[in-house]
């Protein structure tokens, strides 16, 4: 499925540090969530996760994920992303769970001990609300 | 499966008016995810959608869901809870979501003519962090 394209508005919510929450699907097709740091780029998503975490092996065996990010400020506003992870990739150096932490809490990530995995999710849909107005594609 | 206790500090967390974001499957076994507003009641969780919802139709379907519940003030305290809609029912006197906007807005809801149905969410099995520390049961 090619990437779908975002609104300027969209890319410049999307853009910011906002709390978000991954959906991934478990071994016997329910859903998992969990709070998760993201950044945006290019229409992409990076996502990073301890080697340990459960949604990492829900993703290598099915890459199908949904991400809602909300506006810490506002409770009419949230936008989600639905699409695939096309890429899992270990993160030896700790570069982009150190670019989230960065962008989150403007510090490096203080654990150097982590197994830091990233994994880019390409979104196929999105839909959301912007001051209240359903908008959808 | 019968509904799972929570400590104290979890039951004290949930009932406050946080965000929060609802993960159902969809048609095709892949994951969705929504913001929503929640209330916490005797260990089940009330969620409230207008009838126009997709989520509705996935859960219907699938009654398996995941909230993750975040704390608005804090990046390192988020609990999940995994399980299943037992109970789907419209809402025509507007009694259950005007009960999440008055906990989460203090006023009734605006919109006096949605179709608003509610779901109980009993959860299963929960995980979180409280203060960086990863519990789980």
């Amino acid at each position: 499925m090619p990437r779908v394209p975002v609104p300027p508005e969209v890319d410049e919510f999307l853009a910011r540090p906002n709390p978000a929450v991954v959906g991934t699907i478990r071994r016997d097709g329910s859903p998992h969530t969990a709070a998760t740091w993201y950044d945006w780029e290019d229409g992409r998503v990076l996502l990073n996760m301890d080697a340990s975490r459960l949604r990492l092996g829900y993703l290598r065996r099915d890459p199908r994920a949904s991400l809602t990010v909300l506006d810490g400020d506002s409770w009419y506003r949230q936008i989600t992303l639905l699409g695939r992870v096309t890429s899992i990739e270990d993160d030896p150096a700790l570069a982009d769970i150190d670019r989230l932490a960065l962008r989150y809490t403007g510090k490096p990530y203080r654990d150097r001990s982590r197994n830091s995995v990233s994994a880019w999710l390409e979104p196929a849909q999105w839909y959301g609300w912007a001051g209240g107005r359903h908008v959808t594609r």
